[in-house]
């Protein structure tokens, strides 16, 4: 099943000419999921992979540049006559939040719903889990893990086929979990694999929660929205150097490490470099940049540009 | 001193690849006013000609595409630690708008003030006025027209020479009013010169007050939403169609037609060759154009792009 993430907007708190504002899609086989969305996101997916029907919109805290997108989105739903429910998912203080816009956005025909979530509570998917990872900002805030169930373990046919099974529906029955001609199925079945994860770390400054909820995680989508010369401002403000990304993203043992929420004040190059010091395996994406996230077996998540392009890590 | 529109945001209620939300930003002298702050708006001049320190915002109306820019504006502007106030002007609702995003903006150092304003009145600024003109659209809405004061009539140097003033500071008294050497201004000054003006529909179905404000402006901004085929939608959500809005313009006998506010389910030219086949001189900005509008014995408004190519009419 393709699993991928469009960048829809990799600024900080103000957007630049190139950056927007945070927005994060995710999409698994036909399912979008959104994170995060900022001022300007429903034109965003417009001008890239296309506004699609979400169900569901994961925001990461209340801060205005993570969340302002959301009435105008909504809003833009109504106007084509959707009929899809719409969930918001965030943290303590989303539901007052959103009752607050309703003034805003007015009558919305479609089931608009808001859940507060607990931290570390897991949303259960068809074939995968949306965790709230408690992490650690100016007002409570979440990162996200989104982690595949586990698959089943890769099926030896031939080793079957050398047991006696013959080639055809046997073979089914094996992979079912029943014993076929006295060959069991763990004889021939390995180990369940585990599913991909992806994980995102919303605002934060370096934070044990999220190293824990990311350790070998396929990707990681972690802020940087400082320079190491920019430290104390760093922790101030409660925000991650890209250095201290790049060292939580070596200790987790990630496969690829994308930052985003840059300060107007980079173009992306300096975080890069930052990175890349301590972490080799580090990406600065660009708005509607995607990075595709294979089945181990397959490969290596990869950053891309929209029209294909690879860029090389 | 010069006078110029940069066009941020043509769209009409959802933005689509190459048009943001409404927003239109006034250039007089060092002045900058923008008029309408659809979603996206502060990221649209950011991406063009930068985002101003703007001393004054006029709102239309108060349907959400037209506004939804303000906080995310009103919240970077605090960012960057403005001192300068800055005053929100619109129709009877705005404020009672305003006081339901201060939760979303929370604290705003510098001076934020809301102005309701009456139909028909008028907010008078160092050389120019803007009036606000009652349209008709489904809520209160209002168009707005910007008129400069009058200038001093044409100063004819050679007849006052001819008439034994001799160039130098007599030439300067003369045109303050004062008689020199029995020659009386009037004698040697020509008529005041109307100001220039521009008009701004908003969102409205054909509308006599602002034909009438409309009268001789050098650039009318109309909305045109839709096209004839579409008109019993265009009457039914109270917009224009691009026929109307020529019909109008011809009518007003307006130096330029500019037609924004369309439809997402047009590119532009469809929208362009109905209002040309009624009235020649009417254009179809792209988001980031600009119309300059010099006096008129200087030449007549002119579209450009943003790299100052010139848009044939």
């Amino acid at each position: 099943m393709d699993l991928s993430v469009v960048f829809a907007g990799t600024a900080g708190s103000v957007p630049t000419a190139r950056r927007g504002l945070p927005a994060t899609l995710l999409r698994r086989g036909g399912e979008r999921i959104l994170f995060d969305c900022g001022e300007g996101t429903q034109r965003q997916l417009i001008r890239s992979v296309g506004l699609a029907e979400l169900d569901e919109i994961y925001i990461t805290h209340l801060h205005l540049d993570h969340w302002l997108g959301l009435p105008g989105m909504i809003k833009s739903f109504e106007l084509r006559d959707r009929d899809r429910p719409l969930t918001i998912y965030g943290p303590k203080g989303i539901k007052q939040a959103m009752d607050g816009l309703r003034f805003i956005i007015g009558r919305v025909k479609y089931g608009l719903t808001v859940v507060e979530l607990e931290e570390w509570e897991d949303v259960e998917k068809d074939g995968y889990t949306i965790s709230a990872i408690p992490v650690r900002h100016r007002v409570p805030a979440f990162g996200y893990a989104i982690v595949e169930d586990d698959r089943p373990g890769r099926f030896d046919a031939e080793l079957a086929k050398a047991r006696g099974v013959p080639f055809g529906p046997d073979f089914g029955r094996l992979q079912r979990g029943e014993t076929v001609n006295g060959v069991r199925p763990e004889e021939v079945i390995g180990e369940p694999r585990p599913g991909r994860k992806i994980v995102l770390s919303g605002d934060t400054e370096p934070c044990d929660a999220l190293r824990v909820a990311a350790h070998h995680a396929d990707l990681l989508i972690h802020e940087a929205t400082f320079t190491e010369e920019e430290r104390d401002r760093a922790r101030e403000t409660r925000h991650s150097t890209a250095r201290q990304a790049a060292l939580l993203g070596e200790d987790a043992d990630v496969g690829l490490l994308a930052l985003i929420h840059l300060s107007t004040r980079y173009g992306g190059r300096e975080i890069r470099e930052e990175a890349r010091a301590t972490f080799p395996h580090a990406v600065v994406p660009r708005d509607f940049d995607i990075v595709e996230v294979p089945f181990p077996e397959k490969g290596d998540p990869m950053l891309h540009r929209l029209d294909g392009e690879r860029v090389p890590v």
